[in-house]
């Protein structure tokens, strides 16, 4: 067990507990599903709230994690199953520090088959990238799927690479990003999109689809991480209308 | 007639009355279908609702049935066309103590092409293991559709055999569980999974779907009877606040 | 300009006021549609509200038209441009009682294509007589789509024939029923069943679809028109809850 | 800097303010997008809230702007990145007086494939004359998407030409007219339109679409800037509602 990294801003722990709440608003997560941030003071611990639905969370469920994804106080609340996602995610990658892991039924498809998801509109330009899709199967066999232990995290944050996105093979996905506000955004716009592609593909007859070149996704992303504040600003302030913090 | 099974715990009843609600608010049923659990203390008897839309029942609407799905009480009110589905399936299959039937429209078309459903994402690994489609056709010939006797329930329950959900030609599905809390959660799923796999075969342009496999399915069955139950939580408590019971 | 048929009963017309809100409420109109049934006490009267979204109709805005759907009362407020669907299809089917014309937007695609819309569930059975398509282009070239005249309701009436739906090109299409309950229960099914018909579409890779046999229809429209009030009661209630009447 | 075009009559800004709330509500924008009218007074002079989402615009929030898209206010908040659309669509079309500008999931897919918008019922008759695409990479190669500067919004006032409605690849769609009240509804149905046209093209099966002729299409618009107004008189009060304004 690892000491905590010191206390966190009460609005920061606010915010994250009302990310839950904006994800499952948005119909991101709905029983399942979590975000958590890196611990703003001490880049080896995140937060995240204990096992909960998303929409239930208040500021007093979050709970401070090591990187090893052992909670720093050993009075914590019993913790999700899949929180090694969010620890070797943070481990692997330094320059994230907002991890959303959800199960959004119209992302699904896109780690069953081989039709990559494409960035399909602006507000989702991070995806231009490419989405590389986690199979646990290929490293671990027939397993129940989940992402329960340090070794398939590790597996998991090897397939993300430096993607801001990976898809998870009959599962969901995960979506990062380097603030709170930019790991949500993300995972909201996978989910339109993956609903305009959806269409798109129909519509395409299985010819071309004019989405993001790489370097319009690059451009693109860029008024995402600052005019896009505007979407979390409307989605906070519903949280805040609904539960006064 | 036959006698009671003895009084059930009020809190069970309120759950089961719960659990029709929770279908209603999740879009599993609309004005028809419904949700029943076998006796806790009885196996020969069951309760379900008496005739009302999901989204209405209160405990009080609760009524006993035995296996013959005749009520315990000569003069409870009128039950369900449909409630020999209900005990045919507990007479057939001990192990199971909880049966939903819905119409969702996103599973039905499952009933009605050659396409099989599969277990597109871990929440609905139950699928993995294949669900039989009952047409009534085959053994009754043109009807109004409605398992409506015995007779018929015995052949919905025949076809259902091992399986935890049987698909309906032109009608619907029924879901079961070894508990109320997993019925529940199949059905709800077993929607979800359907529209996942809507679109998952569009996707996949005739090719193949990377499900759940057989093994994987069995396995991920697992958490979703134990960490799944947050997800219930959410929903009980959804209806509580709405109807404080 | 024709007398009145005579007093209303105030539940009835309050019915009819609440099925223009149930329709909306089930996203089968939207800003525009309208539901009309015959005066119970003068076949050749009918009733329907003043031209106003259906979501806002209370009961004094029912007014009473002749079957030239000529207001009886000359000081009565502007009707719907289109009322002429429902006199003439009063005139030409004395069994059919009310009548809803809607644009639901998953109905208006069987309309546009050659593909016929089929009774893909029992709650849709009366679908199985097949729902002919009026092209008011055939008649009367260019339009505004509308009908907005006698001789235009004639040709969709025509059209009609002795099925309970038509859909109409480019459109919406109308339902009708023996009463003002099954005529909003098949409003609001054949709503359902598009739906249900699109996702099967696909499925079915150009196979058949198992859709109910004609004789499964008129089988299955039975019990829709009595069991089936189970889901009147429901909307109502919603209604009533909402409204105080 | 240009001076104002003169005061504004509250009702006219208030149903501004309340245009961007219906646009939210009917699903057209979400945290993006932005409406505005031509000032009554004064044609070079247009109206538009501060960069805010949608659904949090009160009138106080409505800025004017000259057709250069600055602000006639030195003091006036931030704008939108984007206004430039709205200055130069004014600009280039005098019989225009209000654009809407959104990214509606389901519209988005017309501007990613070859298949063409189609006007497949009548409330959509303006979409019979075509919807041309505007893809910003043909004159400025790899952007940010944005419609940033005046050259770019001069660009697509070009590809509007003389139709109502643009589609923008990768991005979304202006909708424009001759009141704040025809280019809402027009957004409002080319949202439902988009939604009705991929249901369509899959039933299809690559056949023809029966979709409003352009003939049709002019005369079907007629009604909707007259009768059509009933839509936007319930989506008024619905915010009148809420807001109180």
């Amino acid at each position: 067990m690892s000491a905590s990294g010191g206390p966190v801003a009460p609005e920061l722990v606010a915010d994250l507990a009302a990310a839950a709440r904006i994800l499952a608003a948005r119909g991101v997560v709905d029983g399942f599903g979590h975000v958590s941030m890196r611990h703003p003071g001490a880049p080896d611990r995140y937060l995240m709230s204990r096992a909960l639905a998303p929409a239930l969370v208040v500021p007093a469920d979050i709970v401070e994690y090591d990187l090893n994804s052992v909670p720093c106080d050993p009075d914590a609340p019993k913790g999700f199953l899949e929180r090694f996602i969010h620890g070797e995610i943070y481990r692997a990658r330094p320059d994230l520090n907002a991890v959303v892991h959800s199960h959004s039924p119209s992302v699904i498809p896109f780690g069953l088959t081989d039709t990559p998801m494409q960035a399909c509109f602006h507000n989702a330009a991070f995806l231009a990238r490419g989405a590389p899709v986690f199979n646990i199967q290929d490293r671990f066999g027939d397993t129940d799927m989940l992402v329960s232990d340090g070794e398939k995290g590790v597996a998991l944050a090897d397939c993300l690479g430096d993607h801001d996105i990976a898809l998870m093979r009959a599962h969901g996905s995960v979506a990062c990003g380097p603030t709170l506000q930019s790991a949500v955004f993300r995972a909201v716009y996978t989910e339109v999109n993956a609903r305009v592609q959806h269409w798109t593909h129909a519509l395409a007859n299985g010819g071309p689809i004019a989405a993001l070149s790489p370097e319009e996704g690059r451009l693109a992303d860029q008024p995402n991480q600052t005019a896009g504040l505007r979407a979390w600003d409307l989605w906070r302030r519903e949280i805040r209308k609904d539960t006064g913090w």
